[in-house]
């Protein structure tokens, strides 16, 4: 017993709401061995709450290189195509050292942000033509020496637009068909640390691979049990795109050709249909929302409804890195939809709170779409917390009731004390007993 | 000579630009004497930009008080109105005691973002109908108390909706008559510390005033140099109630009875006609945005056009202070516009940047709003500055070049190291040499 450890604070979030004298009880593994009450802490945050560590279900780790650029319009205005080139040229100048050098920077403020693990939407994999995928193993070193759980969503990339050639920089992408594409799997799957790191299958979008290709990946990766996730409808022109091409809108195309289920996460969905999207939801499958991302790039606000379908389904992303906030993503994940519906309240619950459904889908959902056992405090799941300054100036006021609510609306990095990843605390140095 | 003091850190933001070796000397009267170059300075920030500190043009201290409430809709989704209530209710329960803790605690925490000055929209006057005021110098106390400089806007409020009586907790707001209300202002001119205080004149909205009497106090604001300010169509069912009642919109009202000029803020315009805002904008009018509120109330986003109007007329304000953060504000003024015309660089000026116009309308905007020598290093201004952290990692890898769209896009409250207010330091506990 000599590595197990008990932690407590003030007040820790249980999935619906925040419950005083809870102990989470972590064993030597890295796990939740047992929630407990009224045993002796080895370790207790005075004036600071537990929440589960939040999950970033959607991160492109070495576009944190363009914070502050791309945000320049001389010729007028942009759009996400405009920032794509920009984008594609950071791409073309990267090699491995400034790969980690970037990756392993953004995963260290995400852990600032209360974030405790990753998914890596990586299709950034080696230098050129030759299809050694090198890149795929620096990001991993990256999240290991920021000390951050990764689930490196792998992604399949071979065309440029439907049917098109990959051109420039894209090259960089380039999965050299479906088999090599499994066996960089296998090979990554010999090289993990089991402890942090586990892997999920990603077609990049409609753009970039075949609906054969899609059909096929996506059917291994639930053979394989793995998460799959793939960009969809973030852009209008893809989904013209698509119908010119299929005959159909990319989610339409996906109800169709796959079977859809919990293991799949589409990304975005910023302007999917109603139909479509419920269809989608109705069959178990989960949609990932980057607000700060889709609002930088001009992209627009999704359509999250049913709400009553959709807040079970939902995670959220740092998407480009141009900010690194899970407190800013998720307070923006329910005021999009107050913007777009003109009405509050927009993703409540049954008794009609917004927070935990926010709050859940920055922790329990994500965890859900990664495939991760972590996102709630409970016996089994990965001992990841995040750790809250209740004497943060930004709370005062803010009692066990209002608490969740204060967070959501009112706060943001600064509130963190630090975080707790396999049971191993990363504090941001400040109080700690 | 004894009291002149001179600041320099690595950067100082001009108004377009970071510029390097720029001192702000700051003479003992709390006003910048000189920007020098070259100087031995008295004070020096290392790793550290000076930006003007932010003006918060449109502020209700006391609604700090429901941070984390009123987020709750057992009822099905709520709105403005909605949220009234809740705000109501806590309007009826205040004494002059909380009402101090509350405001200070509100002002403290703008500090704290980096504000520097606030434009306190004050209208909740006494406790109950004897017009004694006395809520009036418990909100000038609090200011500072706190430290902050403050213009009180002190509003006008008659009735309860357009015709309408006082009802409820609004008997609190009520302004007994157009004479009153100056000489109320002429006693608060008595006793101001004309260091850090001074006066704006308020009609509350349309709502609260009748358009004679909107008229009767502008125009007596005018004569008196005094900055004017009024809720201007944040609610759809306001412009409704005023079509009825006086045949046009409130924007429409206001164009054809006032001498719209310089001294004149329209708070929100969330739904102002285009032809009502851009004369209101030709004849000199300035408008003031408060994103983050009108985003939690389900509000809506303002149309910002024509950009090259409206970029040079816009102030922010944290309103219902749910958050207090002016770098959240500046970047959702932008990312709202973003959203609403799904183009990137929707604030862009004549260069294609974003940058200046909303640090711009953060600091000289909000300034020219309240009618203080500030918001721009130059002077004759008052020495009021934030002080930013350029150690701080969601800054690493901004250059000079990309510093201004860096702190815009990517940072928050976490890269401030304190304030000048008046040349007096408030630092967050951090380096300081």
């Amino acid at each position: 017993m000599s590595g197990r450890q008990t932690i407590e604070a003030d007040w820790a979030w249980t999935g619906e709401r925040f419950e005083s004298g809870v102990q989470v009880v972590v064993a030597e593994t890295g796990r939740i061995h047992a929630l407990d009450r009224g045993a002796a802490p080895t370790r207790r945050h005075e004036r600071a709450a537990l929440v589960p560590g939040f999950v970033n279900a959607h991160s492109h780790a070495f576009q944190r290189g363009l914070r502050g650029r791309g945000e320049r319009f001389p010729a007028g205005s942009g759009d996400f195509w405009s920032w794509r080139e920009a984008m594609y040229e950071l791409v073309g100048a990267l090699d491995e050292q400034e790969l980690f050098r970037l990756s392993a920077q953004a995963f260290g403020e995400m852990l600032d942000a209360g974030i405790t693990s990753v998914g890596e939407f990586h299709y950034l994999h080696h230098a050129g033509d030759a299809a050694d995928y090198g890149f795929d193993q620096v990001v991993l070193e990256a999240a290991a020496a920021a000390g951050i759980r990764i689930v490196l969503l792998n992604a399949y990339y071979a065309t440029g637009g439907i049917g098109q050639a990959l051109a420039g920089a894209q090259r960089r992408f380039r999965s050299a068909g479906i088999e090599a594409y499994w066996t960089q799997i296998e090979r990554l799957e010999s090289i993990l640390d089991p402890r942090t790191q586990s892997l999920g299958a990603v077609a990049h979008s409609i753009r970039a691979a075949s609906v054969e290709d899609v059909a096929a990946l996506h059917a291994e990766a639930q053979r394989r049990g793995l998460p799959f996730h793939m960009h969809v409808e973030e852009q209008r022109r893809e989904i013209e795109e698509c119908q010119a091409a299929y005959g159909g809108r990319p989610m339409q195309i996906l109800n169709e050709t796959l079977e859809i289920g919990g293991n799949l996460t589409a990304v975005h969905c910023t302007h999917s249909a109603a139909e479509d999207l419920t269809r989608f939801l109705h069959a178990g499958g989960g949609v990932c929302v980057c607000p700060l991302t889709e609002a930088n790039l001009g992209d627009g606000l999704p359509s999250l409804s049913p709400v009553s379908l959709v807040a079970d389904r939902l995670s959220l992303g740092t998407d480009s890195n141009a900010r690194i906030s899970m407190l800013e993503e998720l307070r923006w994940l329910e005021y999009g939809q107050r913007l777009r519906t003109r009405t509050r309240g927009a993703l409540r619950d049954e008794a009609g709170e917004v927070a935990p459904t926010v709050l859940n889908a920055a922790t329990a959902g994500g965890a859900r779409a990664l495939g991760l056992p972590a996102g709630r405090l409970a016996a089994g799941n990965w001992a990841d917390l995040a750790v809250i300054d209740l004497e943060h100036p930004s709370l005062a006021g803010c009692d066990a009731e209002h608490l969740a609510a204060g967070l959501v609306c009112g706060t943001d990095n600064e509130v963190l004390l630090g975080t707790y990843v396999g049971g191993r605390w990363r504090g941001r140095g400040r109080r700690f007993i």
